[in-house]
């Protein structure tokens, strides 16, 4: 929906989520009545909503819920379920957006079925092959916006060039980075390590206007001043899910090491609170959500987990990505490289 | 080289890593003293060599020391270096061992030129199509072993399954794990899940006899019990950098933390000392070096920055090796399971 005079109006799956309705519905209400500039909705069972909202004395407009009898459960299969569960709240959700009747839809809810649904149901963008999902991972920098961590998998040379182009718009615009560099996740610096997919995306990307630094390899995700790197959906999935792991094989050293030596195990009780201060920027909680970019709408997927706060912020994030125009920059984006992308050129 | 009757020969590469020829000369001089089942060779510039053994006061018979006028560098280019500098202590090694004048080569110099001397001098054992690299990757469980992490890209099918067959056998002969579990990584645990090159390896490795678990997640790395897993080198390449880099995040929160509040200041202070020690087990030093799987002898290749004590460990993994056979039982694996991979079939 270009953007326009209208009214941003957002809606949250107050299905979404380990915790849900609870988490999602406090969010959600959280967010409304600390920002005034958009209008939310929540869509979902009603009778469980407003139940909520009477425990937790919520005031909250209920011509604003949007009921959808269905619930698509955290291990339904995305597409499968899509499709039998046409009242679910993803599907209405989602369905709201590509019928102009809202801007947003933000879910905390099964993962595959968001990204299924946004994709299948509000559409791609214009010149968009494959939508993307990023991660911003804190590193000694300041952040790397990670794209795809997967969206996709088996990308084609084109898919990782639009993720360069959509990972850039979003971190100038969203995290105000001016000129964000922008690499390839690869086996070495110099052009030829790259695979076969790698290589040609880095012909594409040396004749783009981007801020294109070349190759970057694993350890520069969290120590190289890189701010947008790019890789298949596959692979960042990957790195994604043993980034999350790495905490807990710390906790598992920490108690061994404790296990061994007194002195150590009382360093260590004294220390956890330090530790936990100091992992809290890995924390996805304080983040709240990814967007889809690509998407013909404002799509953001929260992990299971997420609690009131993680929702709130995935509020105040589309209503960012509503304010900044971003899916019109994108668009324009992707038309001003046309010419680089076509292979008949 | 068959394992015979014959007495093992290891030589070492004394102009390989950061510091050499000192940490890799008083490496080798101290395997030979601890362990006297095998004879040990030292290439390289043998002035230098002399040296340092005179230096140090090491007792050696020079007569094992095989000149080798040219270096590669470290910055070389693998390929080219190979080619142009045929007296290089790299090349020389790997012809030894072609030659079946020894059985073993280490070298902890220039990664890539290593690799590519292993794989054309000394050639492919039968049936393998891509040698490989693993690392072993402490986790909660015990280790896992992760193959390949960097000898090829853009692998195959046949190749992530010849890589499960070479990791399990090692995994089984060098670290005593009965019936190693195998995965492959992947986005998800379902079939489905996979990339196209995986959910075709994984019809593969459905057939073979081998311990496979199906699909691993990137989190069952550091804390999955698998014991060996398989991807592209691309991916594991990617993968081993990031996860090298983690402790160099780990303390900028820390440092971030401390400058925020003296407490924590003095805290983790007192605390680094006990945080070294938990995350030893993560120091590649202490390994000693990766085999490359594979090839038509044994080959290990170490870390650049090698300490005496690491380039000792590949000493004796390199004998370990020998001893178990291991060549001959990829060999023999692998044509057990021709009838498998066989693309007519």
């Amino acid at each position: 929906m270009q953007q326009s005079s209208e009214r941003c109006k957002i809606i949250v799956d107050a299905m979404g989520g380990d915790y849900a309705p609870e988490n999602a519905v406090i969010g959600a209400v959280e967010a409304a009545n600390e920002n005034s500039g958009f209008d939310l909705f929540l869509v979902g069972i009603e009778k469980d909503i407003t139940k909520v909202l009477k425990e937790k004395k919520l005031k909250f407009d209920t011509s604003r819920i949007i009921n959808a009898p269905e619930v698509i459960e955290m291990g339904d299969s995305p597409t499968d379920a899509i499709k039998k569960k046409p009242n679910a709240s993803i599907v209405i959700g989602s369905k709201y957006v590509k019928e102009k009747k809202a801007h947003a839809f933000v879910s905390a809810g099964n993962t595959g079925a968001m990204m299924a649904a946004s994709t299948l149901i509000m559409g791609r963008l214009k010149n968009v092959g494959r939508p993307t999902i990023g991660a911003e991972i804190p590193n000694v920098h300041g952040t790397c916006h990670l794209f795809d961590v997967g969206a996709g998998k088996d990308a084609k040379p084109v898919h990782l060039f639009e993720y360069a182009v959509m990972g850039s718009i979003y971190a100038k615009e969203l995290r105000n980075i001016p000129n964000p560099k922008v690499g390839i996740l690869s086996m070495g610096e110099e052009e030829s390590k790259g695979n076969e997919v790698t290589t040609a995306a880095f012909r594409l990307l040396k004749e783009s206007k981007l801020n294109f630094v070349g190759n970057v390899e694993g350890r520069d995700i969290l120590t190289g001043n890189v701010d947008v790197v790019v890789c298949d959906g596959f692979i960042g999935n990957i790195l994604l899910k043993f980034g999350e792991s790495v905490p807990k094989l710390l906790k598992h050293l920490l108690k061994q090491t404790a296990d061994k030596n007194l002195i150590d195990k009382i360093k260590i009780g004294l220390f956890k609170s330090t530790l936990k201060r100091a992992l809290k920027s890995l924390d996805y909680q304080e983040h709240g959500g990814v967007p889809l970019l690509g998407v013909n709408g404002i799509s953001i997927i929260g992990h299971g987990s997420s609690t009131p706060k993680a929702i709130k912020n995935m509020v105040f994030r589309a209503y960012d990505m509503y304010k900044k125009d971003l899916n019109n920059k994108i668009e324009n984006s992707l038309t001003d490289y046309l010419n680089i992308v076509d292979p008949n050129k």
